[in-house]
């Protein structure tokens, strides 16, 4: 069976895979797209990934990741939004280069607590300021920061932004070509408000993402590693995927699993079985096709 | 120092020092109420522990707990229902024995999705149809329901009741002497909507219980004894305990802490050990104080 042509491999899933196993085991089987991270784009080089990406003939749905700028005023901060303007134009030249319908979107994580602070107010009106500062850069260059809200279980260490309705809050001031969120299924199964925040992202036009990975129990030892293969445990996908389309999202779907036991299995048998998942357990050729 | 006050000590902080030593250890510090559990309170039976309650002296500020009613329609609801009734029960009976300002409060953990299932929509409404049915029972009682919103990680596995603001709208059709909420810090610091939801709470008179402890990181491997002591984790209290203050609470403030390493020591050293960063860390006597 060919796999949903929607289907997107975040190259978290396949994380031991250099860039160019990468590339060639998603383009191998069939998949369309590929979702990027820094990391090993840099291994390679900017230049040399921008070619390897056309040469794969995949689209890109996103790169992964800028963000982590809870840091109170100093060189820190100063250090982390630059770093974040390095990212906007990786993002944009990697999407210049993928195949048609690439996304120039770029998925920012805000970052946790600063070291010994407490202060979640401020940590998160650093983050609005930060996107503030940014959004003049990312408009330049084409690209759309996507605000990615992390399970509530990260608010601490991870992310400061913990729902997609805080997401929205963040992303609304700005116009929706530049700043819009991250749908992902499992930092945001659990909300009783999702369908309704869902809806409003779709009507601003603000899903920049659609990610999918499964919630399963119990949770691991490293809560970062808790990612589960559709399927294997507790959300129901369709309903979800439905509201997603629903809110006019049609763009590439992307699986991005943190899971040792899966990093530890041959690349290709993950994006084959990722594949099958997809289809089993998504609910996107029912729910997302015209 | 004499321990605040308004500290009561859920029995879950010294979990492992049987009903008898757990009166003991708490009214020999000072501290001047305890939250009972329905376990110990069984080992000794209803009766002896009423007697031991009274003769101790100590306010009781709620029993825990009732709830797990996800369950679908059959034996096996039934049997939940009928626990939660006898639950009502106790805590009446617990709450006349108690010194003068004990609260008769059972604090409802609502349950995860049942086994197999993936309906979080289903749970969450048959929770609603449980609390339904169990009001009467509780005003006849003269008892508070307090429905405790958990953490968003317990939401597949313990708890489909996983926001403030969702706790709120399960209470608010009915009268709010026999159905409120559980404020507790561990589970709901992290929600960009607290104070708001907290407010909300205030106006209809909702808060049945205020229960402390703090978010450490990392994560233990067993995410359920993963609380820890006030000051030793990420949660800033007194913008909380102000908020639970300005929202008409006046009542006991318990202190429930699960952890291996609490649960091991000497249960007289952690109730002195949390009078103290009580006092320190969870801004009551500057808040709540008139």
């Amino acid at each position: 069976m060919t796999p949903d042509p929607r289907l997107s491999i975040n190259q978290a899933t396949i994380k031991y895979a250099a860039l160019a196993d990468a590339l060639g085991v998603v383009a191998a089987a069939g998949v369309e797209a590929i979702g990027l991270w820094r990391e090993p784009v840099a291994e390679v080089g900017l230049d040399a990934a921008v070619r390897m990406l056309a040469d794969s003939g995949l689209r890109v749905s996103s790169l992964c990741r800028g963000g982590f700028f809870t840091a109170p005023e100093g060189a820190q901060r100063r250090a982390a939004l630059d770093e974040n303007r390095r990212a906007i134009e990786e993002t944009a030249a990697l999407a210049a280069a993928g195949a048609p319908g690439s996304a120039a979107v770029l998925v920012l994580v805000a970052g946790g607590l600063p070291d010994g602070s407490r202060d979640l107010v401020g940590a998160r009106r650093r983050v609005a300021d930060a996107i503030a500062e940014l959004e003049p850069d990312a408009r330049a260059a084409g690209v759309t920061l996507a605000i990615e809200a992390l399970h509530p279980m990260y608010a601490a260490d991870r992310a400061v932004v913990s729902t997609l309705g805080q997401a929205l809050d963040l992303a609304e001031p700005f116009p929706s070509e530049s700043v819009g969120v991250v749908v992902d299924t499992f930092h945001l199964w659990w909300d009783p408000d999702l369908s309704a925040q869902i809806a409003r992202a779709g009507r601003g036009g603000r899903i920049a993402s659609y990610q999918v990975c499964d919630w399963v129990t119990p949770l691991p030892a490293d809560v970062l590693l808790a990612r589960g293969m559709m399927g294997d445990g507790h959300i129901d996908f369709a309903p979800i995927s439905a509201a997603v389309a629903e809110a006019g999202y049609t763009s590439d779907v992307e699986v991005e699993i943190f899971n040792e036991a899966i990093w530890a299995a041959d690349p290709a048998a993950v994006v084959a079985r990722t594949a099958q998942a997809f289809d089993r357990a998504v609910g996107l050729r029912s729910a997302g096709r015209a």
